[in-house]
């Protein structure tokens, strides 16, 4: 049967990919950062044994962690990204013409180098609007001036490991803070099927800090899990109704993601509705 | 790590479970039939190696194929449902007060035995309304007469062993044939992330022969391709607008479906709207 790459969910659950090669694996300060080629995803992203990005599913993440927060904000002139060094996130805020700025702020430059040199489609990398920084995003927004983002996006991985600190009330305080009070926030809020525990904790303390904030569902092939989620917050917008004209302005670029998509995305199921009273 | 199961998608991908013990392994006139027990959802039939449902995930399946169709035909007393030898789908049209009459044609009795001593909670099996018929479904089909049915519901496996012959252009239209023409015809039509050639073939011959047929999408986590869809096909009556009267008289029970889902399923993705057309 030859090579099998997998990654097992909670003991119970293996997503296993059939593998071509193994092109780039080192252990970073922080992770063991891992790309291979797969039969059914192409080139894939692996962090600490993880699938986090591959060529022909990363689409479904990048463009649903992006593009509901930044159709809802008026203006999204400056644009923070913790996480997200595959540059997959980068390339979706930047198909917006509001644009001037776009921050990526990543802990480990090794993510970095394996995906410039491994998944180049996913960025270009030299945008003018574009700035890398290698540092810990925790910290970064804890530094951050009031008031100085239109838009915050969370591209991290689970909360464990080097990205455990990104997913707490604390963390997003600061991300609060950085923002503009016309501002939104996304994140990566886990699969509600197979890890429930982990959707809803991050929904309700978002929801506790934001006057705000709506989870909102779909695929994500490699994340092996039946539907992912992701949550956008703010304090003064309510992203659920897109306006038709600002999705026309880029969304013929999208694989994904179009108007109706952004409208069905929020539509939740009976038990996790019943769940997200309960819990 | 103990015993674990697993289900191949041409080669690629493997969707493998923690198995805590194996209940039922027969091989019968038409393939092999298997329930093992799960630690991620429970109690799940395989039929040669595939997973067909499951305790715990079986909801997204069942509650998609039927409620779509169910909510559009104005009084659905006589639906028909070719395979679904689990109950499942049987258990979810009977929440519809206006039924009067579902028949079942499973061809294998091992499936129903199985299911009936293993996953008891899919379906009672004794509802007056219900018929179980253990026959050749393409064959019952051939012999119905014309316009009996109000809804036709097929709940068959892949296109490929027993279940092939359902998956093609002369059994459509013998559905269409024993179809009223104010009824709905729904059907699985596989995942179009890993499978888009059978997905787009199925809509491709069901839009050929019905004035109204469009593909709808959910997760069904044990089908690991990311994303599941459906087709529910009509002569005279579109789908994709459920009345939210109809819906609120069933939709409670359900642990999945309520009325956004429904509108929501039907949004298409980017990429399958072009797919759709091109090819």
């Amino acid at each position: 049967m030859g090579l099998w790459y997998y990654e097992t969910y909670r003991g119970r659950v293996k997503l296993g990919l059939k593998v071509r090669r193994s092109l780039f694996t080192k252990q970073s300060d922080y992770q063991l950062v891992e790309v291979i080629e797969t039969e059914a995803y192409g080139k894939t992203l692996a962090i600490d044994g993880i699938y986090m990005t591959s060529e022909r599913d990363e689409h479904y993440y990048h463009e649903m962690l992006v593009h509901p927060a930044l159709t809802t904000v008026a203006n999204p002139e400056r644009v923070l990204i913790i996480g997200g060094g595959d540059g997959g996130t980068a390339r979706e805020v930047l198909r917006h013409d509001a644009v001037k700025k776009v921050q990526l702020v990543e802990i480990d430059q090794v993510v970095v180098d394996a995906c410039r040199a491994h998944l180049p489609d996913h960025f270009s990398w030299d945008d003018p609007r574009f700035e890398l920084i290698i540092a810990d995003g925790i910290q970064f927004l804890a530094d951050a001036a009031p008031d100085s983002y239109d838009v915050v996006l969370l591209d991290g991985s689970d909360p464990v490991g080097p990205a455990q600190g990104l997913f707490n009330r604390s963390f997003y305080e600061h991300v609060k803070r950085a923002l503009k009070p016309t501002g939104a926030f996304a994140l990566q809020s886990e699969g509600p099927i197979l890890m429930p525990d982990l959707f809803l904790d991050i929904v309700h303390t978002v929801r506790d800090l934001f006057a705000q904030a709506h989870p909102y569902f779909g695929p994500v092939p490699i994340y092996g899990a039946g539907i992912w989620s992701w949550t956008v917050a703010s304090e003064t917008l309510d992203a659920r109704t897109p306006d038709p004209d600002r999705v026309a302005r880029f969304a013929r670029a999208c694989k994904y993601y179009n108007c109706d998509i952004h409208r069905a995305a929020f539509a939740v199921p009976n038990d996790l509705a019943r769940a997200l009273v309960e819990n």
